[in-house]
């Protein structure tokens, strides 16, 4: 199953940033730890993370035409400000997951709101870094039901 | 790791109502199939379904009490009207995971704002009935971290 | 043909209360004549009162099981506030007639707005005790148009 | 008992406009429907229709002159804008019953909002052309209450 | 001087409606009232009124190329809704000057709002019947000053 | 003087949750202190608490009916949300005291608005455990006036 | 091809009323014009104005009837206020485009919303006298579509 | 007849400030102005101006109980902000006309809202300063017609 | 026990104002009878009354440094508008209760709010003249719980 | 004439995506139609797509330098989130049309307002790809008018 | 160069309230430092605070006719409730510069909006103390500027 | 002390754009004359402009983690629309002062509202290029002060 990893903007500075919010592990352990778990359960995971609207718009088009079933996607902020990537979401077949480290909802008020929630498959909120492994589990639940 | 499947308002009419929304299986085969999950996972499930409100906090403060270790709760329509039961869960220690079948930010607008959010340990949303499964894994995974 | 007459919170005052707004009968007596009513007009009529949301639901569901053809439903100040009534609503196939004795469209602002009457059949609104039975008028104009 | 039945504007393309919505039935169709059961239950009726908010109000004012007892208003698109027929259903003595053929909270938001209803006698609402007829009846249950 | 008087809809039934708030005079009265002082002001007074918003449009219109110089409007309840009348007013060169004989930010939230205020010369509202007089009050400063 | 002092959901909790905000005194220690109070003012003083509003409004029912003289109501998080309570409240001539323990006006927004100051006879908030006594002094207040 | 241009209020002053907004055309000149452009296109064209609402809608519901292929229709005021020319709009197969001289966006906020839109096969904003033209390109584009 | 005219913040300012939106008289020749009016009218006048909120609320106080028959106030920019001016007038029985030079609908949204319209007798806007004259003109028309 | 007891806007009128709302006694009717009270309760009471903001604002100021241990504040129209005085109170050490005659909630919408609210130790509203009695009675038990 | 098309955010997904909304013309196949309508008109057209806000701007800067004498724009999602497109489009002096494939009014909420409408020229909305050659036109128009 | 510096309400208690949001420097220290930064620079400064809006306007109305070429403004709360202080500054041609010693845009909504920023020469805000010496500095850029 | 001055979209067409509001020298000038003020007070200035949010975030970024003291930012038009930007600046612990050449809250409401504000040191705005050189002043006294 060929799944990809997205992390939009400031998420490469995990580890570095406000540690209560996000905890302690960086991006680099984060995907590490990630490509592990998809090792053991037959995944092949892509990871890749952009400061840039515009590239993982690009990264969403691909997916597209090259064969991936699953689109794990952190988009940061941009979760509430970008209809560009809801619509870039919207023009594609694959499934998209969307996740948030922290719980989004116990923060300001601007959070609160997605514009990509309503063209994703499902969301998942606030367990930390399990959001993204909780996805890929979801995703072989997706599988495995056919 | 003792844990309460609270489910609300409606629910017991799942596989009876809309089912192009909520798919075909029944609250019974449901709750089965996660009580199968919890014996091959180490978990003590107790499921509850209740139309009342006052119930629901009632089932609640009990966890509070009797060494229940996570609530995976569905509210139902309650979430998005009973600030009663967002107390409740803010009066107790015990982690709740909120979960919706469906994915409420693609439904009506009154069913994009949740009161349980802010004060649940993570939400997990859409993905029919997996999200049920999936809030386990995820509170397998906060034991595991200790 | 089967109705069920169900009246929410505060109903059981009737005759009691502000009867400048709500006239001076009891549902005492306003059941009777819609009892009276359905023996001269081939309905078989049951009439429930509750100030429980959960008990107005457990009723809902129960009609739609036992071969309830029509709800005539005054669901009083839950109008305003439940998405539980209106989910179950929207959960059954009988249809739910929404009723109100006095002109709610005069009175303060948040009565104005109705959870359910997007799921009911239609709504009658202002005629004080007459509107049970223009309710019950409808179901058979309806039963008539087959 | 003299009675009004006025159709706001776009109500003389009953049956040829969205027929989904408001059913085939022509204003003609309807009209002669309404004239057979007021001959049979003592109604004197006059039916009037226009797509000009101004003669909507004068036929409103005539009706406050010449011993109608109550009017029967469909004021269609102007229900949500005109303040004006508003104005003129307050000046008036005679009672004034809104109905709507299609169930307009299952609508567009603006169409939820009536200038009238706060000064009509009631409200019926989305039983087709049945409305109407409800209407009559409420009529009739008036003047026999006295 | 060439003034226009125009009253908008319902202003018909001054006397006939709602007499606490708009007192027991009639229109023939009122204009009666204003003609005579017109006489004695070197005031060339015409008086309209119509129910159509059409109609008033047509005659604002007409004022300014029949060398009116001023124009007293009370538009009643499309001062509220009517951006066509504001438009007219802004199409012409004669000033317009605007009353209402109800202090209408007593009444209704909706009625405190004027399309009409901000291309108008000024308002005067809520001195009953004497509104007109003080308009033409107005433009006799106006024409005074030059 | 008969009084009824209503604690409504959550208030169970009180000592076991949120203590920085609630204080450390239960329930059982709140009423016996009242109970105290009562007894040395000449207070016939009963206790009730739920977390089901349909009880509350019950409860509230039957003061109207047996003798009651005033009810002290701390409805916790109906506050915010229960029209039922508060039309509950409106149908009994027995004064009402809103009371919360916490300032509410210090806390989210949504708990600013409440849907039961309109009806009660007055409101209390914010000097702690304190609340309930003053608001027997009212009622004292209230009797020695007449 | 049959074509129906339809102005709305106060068009018929246009190149007398605010020049640097409008132009300096007049509705004569600018029906000349098309007149020509429509011979030169084998387009029949009939040219309408009207600053009553209802005659708009009477003459929307006449090209519903009479074989005509397309409407251009600038409801000048009306876009922002008249549902009824919506429902109009939408009760006729004939398609709808909407034109506005001025750059309604650059102008008050009350502008910048259409009733007509949604219902409107396209819109045409901002381009001076031209849009009338570019509307009917459009609509020539649509025939040779097919 | 004793009358009072009280003007607030910045109007001492008159003639020297914005002289586009307020003219180039001066506040002693408008009162020099008035002065001279109501020697010729029969009208006791006091003027005063402050840019203090509660020297406005003294004065109108005052003017309760000093036999005083009439206030024209302009409350400046106290006009969109003082709900204690607002009080004070509710406060006693000396009716107070509300004028503002400028045509505040003209100027910015925050203008639009008037605190004092709703207590106030009426109120005259946009006329420059003839809107004191006037202001004295409606209250000689009340005190004539008795 | 040093109090201050702060009366704002036209409450220098209580007695001779809207007698309906605010019961007949006089602000000197008031501060006698509080007196009397203080004197048998070991309390040592200053009271102040002012129209003005700034005085309101210096007193508070004032009672920081002078051994006040408490302030009953009636800020009148000033609790709806007055930063200035929310962030006094928030300056100083003393506990401010905030009470009010009437009960705000029942007025207009714009009395529901209020700035002081949030700053202050509780508030009291809506007992008539007792809410000042209250409010010393809420010290005492404040100072006595220590 | 030299003209500058340019494409936002998705457009390179045309044809691939939503069908039924956008139609199945791919980007090519409308960049191609679009030079050979140019080359029949004298027009010099380059054609841009990008999904980079950045680009968007850096080749909307470019235009203002290279002899661009207009731009036709389809900012995609951009249209409504983008101030800094708006900002670079009023920096220049080349007129921008703004335009736009399906009839944004009929969409989802947050697709009704434009950034970017009130700094262009004109916008064209609605009739799928001829859009873009009504745009040309329009420019053609003005180029004719001089 | 001759430099108001004008605070406003609570000010005066800088040092004594809120160290942690405004600093252990009192007002004193503040003036006495300004004043030295003055004399160093070649301003002729005077520094002013009061509680009372009525003095602060008073102040500015001086400043107008004094010569002053420079006032900074701390208008503490007034900053976003006083109209009157807008206009007041709106009145003259002296330039005001508005400050803020802490950064109001990470505090209460209330306080994000500024009645006075919209006529003032520009805003500085957050940088502590040093906001009354960065906007001398900005005086005399100004001054050099010429 | 190590600067970066950060400009943001379209601020490399300064001095080619709308010269009223933001004067006519351009970015290039501009840095010229930072450059020569930054070495005559010690500073190492940096200067950067893009049209690309994800550039700015990088060098945002960027600076974190080579030495960089602090950090001078027009963000420009994404001010009022990047969270991601907000979101950088929250990341790293480099003050970052705000800054605007024009007086952005006399211009459109939408940049009114800044998304940077609040994580900002604190803001300068409205002094034309004079903005630039008083933030480096709050960054020396920052520094002064240690």
């Amino acid at each position: 199953m060929k799944i990809l990893c997205l992390n939009g903007p400031n998420l490469n500075r995990l580890g570095k940033r406000e540690k209560e919010a996000y905890g302690t592990f960086t991006l680099d352990e984060l995907e590490a730890d990630l490509m592990e778990f998809s090792q053991g359960n037959g995944i092949n995971l892509m990871c890749m993370q952009s400061n840039h609207e515009g590239e993982l718009i690009d990264w969403i088009h691909l997916a597209a035409d090259d064969g991936t079933e699953g689109i794990v996607l952190n988009a940061g902020a941009f979760t509430h400000t970008s209809v560009a990537i809801r619509d870039a979401i919207a023009s594609i077949q694959v499934p998209v997951i969307e996740v948030h480290i922290s719980n989004v909802y116990k923060r300001e008020e601007f959070r609160h709101h997605s514009h990509i929630a309503p063209v994703a498959a499902g969301q998942i909120t606030g367990f930390g870094q399990d959001v993204y492994k909780l996805a890929l589990h979801a995703l072989l639940f997706k599988q495995a039901r056919g």
